[in-house]
């Protein structure tokens, strides 16, 4: 019968059996050190050559990444010697008997320390092994807590999950970085967005939210680009205004980030970060405010340009944080020109939309609107801007057969993680990042 | 302010707004009745042309799909008007305002029966705005129950989720059905499965779940395949033996058809059918066992095929609920050479394997087995069986840095959908499915 690492502070006195990677072995003389790892955290363990013989010849032999199985006694560590930044940091196994479960080749780096101090290209090349250190594997806990946590405030509020595809029958919004597959004897494509999916599923449920892999063929290498990302996307209709849509996009990513600071803290503790500060409510500002505000606080003019450049963001973000004090801003009002066809034009300030980014820590980390409902608005912009549509006769029912006033919003799941725990390249947020230059292995030229 | 229709009955007699689409209108004379759609349910609507006027114009003008708001008086429904099917079926609401939100041109069929009876191209031709039948969207409330039940049952028993990519170097089993991407210069292609990638995640989380579409380049046409599936994938280390794997499999489609019959009651009720029968122990067969079995039921001789036909799964199913009251079997010990390159062979039945496939409702639900966990075997096992994993070093690196034994299973979320609610064909299980004649909009030739 297994007993779980972090139960066995429950056994102390007791003989229990545990199974588990080696993460560290340390000699010292008569006695080895033994740290283990198991799903649930961190053990030492003791062997004495004179108690244990048979025990210590085994462990004499055992590398990192050995995986074992071990018969022993619990026992509490003297009180100097508990580490409390381990669950089972108060207690210790006297190994009895030691059983080698599968071998481990010796390993082509250290993976012992607090961190794995490797150069990315090494990081990545050697993904089926990194990920097991702890900080690394730490980092997919948030992930996955940001995903749940997005789907959990979802549904509060009443949405309905649902699968929207991967396959399309052409690029959604017309743009040119998207993939083309070999489907049959024709041309699809690999959608960037459910985008048009979601605003169908509107007509079906009212609200509703959809995790997905989208991917883009992002031809440049940015610390904050992928060409495959795990997305959150929510639409909804029956709205009053678009401020209902922000409302609920700051609903979800405060909902986001108190769940990764509640049930996440241990991690966070360990990269030494503190959660994005998020206000009841946060600053909601006009591109052309922000780009005033940035010129008046650094005297750099981009007050007529249509977007906000990196270097802007990460501006606006000092602004809200000292001003406001809050990690993130919405940016409404981007041009019609930079924003898609389905984009709702202001009618109280023509030429610009009644969408926003939000930003949070310095990185563009939500995108989302109100979107046109009228059928024909939406053909008629669809077909200003040479988008075709005529392989989206689905995605046009939804609005001939009867559209209410609905908005939404979409991020990536990657990008938030990264923000949260400070990480300096988007491909350490990724368990397998693809970019243009590596899917798994690096490609050679 | 907006009353939902699953509301109305705590507002007898009081004055609200609801807001939704028209799904049927009747007109009796100086009477119209409309029947109300939004996402809590459906609504009798009573205009009066001499008590309300202005409201009986607009509604005169009204069709099926119109978005309306309507302001009104809740009444309680005389005892035998009381439609018990319906959750607002006891009240009605007399109408005083009505505002039309968006309009809905013609529709090109009757959307108004209890059944939608349209054939299967029509059905998807239209499926922006076919979805919106009650009957058909019931379907996709199941499915999001299928999924959200298959995590919650894995993460109470300890499994993380994570992200698998869709993007992969290579076809992971050496398959022939993959879709080929145009990758930059290069060519990547689309995952059939998660398999390498959640055999990986053991050696981080020890148990890990993890929900993908998946990509087959299926190039027939039948009614339980698709090209795009949403799968869900389970694989945890440290098992004891292979039977723990088929315990958790048997555990959480316990799980989750229990959930769909306490949260979607309604809609089997719609349906008209039962939940599958699962009682605690389902019978466990081995292929050849259940040759055997068919042989003696039917006279039909396939006892030395290495699979079952389509035939024998329904004919087993039959034996199982006849025998063992149950409407699912595990049938095991499939032949090694019909089973993946990574499946365990059976050291006490040489040539056949610790592998099952869950029968479930006379269809394949399920697939699993005990994985090869040891290096050399798996690394031998490839090159016997042509299959080059040189691109495939990640997952590699999993097993030559010690993996324990462990296993896994996998299945679609779409077929199990059909299955429980009797659908005819996998199509009507997909919200968007895409096959070889169709990606949204059917290919012409």
């Amino acid at each position: 019968m297994r007993t779980l690492i972090s139960e066995t502070v429950n056994h102390i006195g007791k003989s229990i059996t545990i199974k588990g990677w080696v993460y560290l072995r340390r000699d010292h003389g008569k006695l080895v050190f033994l740290t283990l790892r198991d799903r649930s955290g961190m053990l030492q363990i003791v062997i004495n050559a004179k108690a244990s013989p048979s025990a210590y010849e085994v462990a004499s032999k055992l590398r990192s990444e050995f995986v074992i199985e071990i018969e022993g006694l619990v026992k509490k560590r003297p009180e100097n010697a508990i580490d409390k930044s381990s669950l089972a940091g108060s207690v210790e196994l006297e190994a009895k008997k030691i059983t080698v479960l599968a071998k481990a080749e010796v390993l082509p780096f250290d993976m012992g320390g607090k961190d794995l101090n490797l150069e990315l290209p090494t990081l990545l090349d050697n993904r089926g092994l990194t990920l097991r250190h702890p900080k690394v594997a730490a980092i997919f806990k948030v992930q996955e807590t940001v995903i749940d946590s997005f789907r959990v405030a979802c549904k509060k509020k009443e949405f309905t999950e649902f699968q929207a595809p991967v396959i399309i029958p052409q690029g959604a919004e017309g743009g040119s970085e998207v993939f083309e597959i070999k489907y049959f004897d024709h041309k699809a494509y690999l959608a960037q967005s459910p985008q048009f999916y979601k605003q169908i599923m509107v007509g079906v449920f009212e609200r509703v939210f959809t995790v997905n892999k989208t991917l883009r063929a992002e031809p440049s290498v940015t610390t904050r680009h992928l060409t495959e990302v795990t997305t959150l996307d929510a639409e909804f209709g029956f709205i009053d205004s678009w401020f209902d849509v922000m409302d609920m996009a700051e609903y979800v990513v405060k909902f986001m980030i108190d769940t990764v600071s509640s049930q996440n803290a241990d991690i966070l503790k360990m990269y030494n970060v503190t959660a994005p500060k998020i206000p009841a409510k946060n600053p909601r500002i006009k591109l052309r405010e922000a780009q005033e505000i940035i010129f008046k606080r650094t005297g750099k003019d981009n007050r007529h340009e249509p977007d906000l450049s990196p270097e802007d963001e990460r501006e606006i973000c000092k602004w809200s944080l000292k001003e406001k004090n809050s990690d993130l801003v919405f940016v409404t009002h981007y041009p019609v020109s930079k924003r898609p066809f389905y984009t709702f034009e202001d009618p109280e300030d023509p030429g610009y939309t009644l969408s926003f980014d939000l930003i949070g820590r310095g990185t563009e980390w939500m995108t989302g609107g109100q979107r046109i409902n009228d059928y024909d608005k939406l053909v008629e912009n669809a077909s200003m801007r040479g988008i075709d549509l005529k392989k989206s006769e689905i995605y046009l029912q939804a609005f001939r057969y009867g559209m209410p006033r609905e908005g939404g919003f979409s991020f990536g799941s990657e990008r938030i993680t990264k923000d949260i725990l400070g990480l300096a390249n988007i491909r350490e947020a990724s368990l397998f990042p693809r970019d243009m230059e590596r899917v798994d292995e690096r490609f050679s030229h």
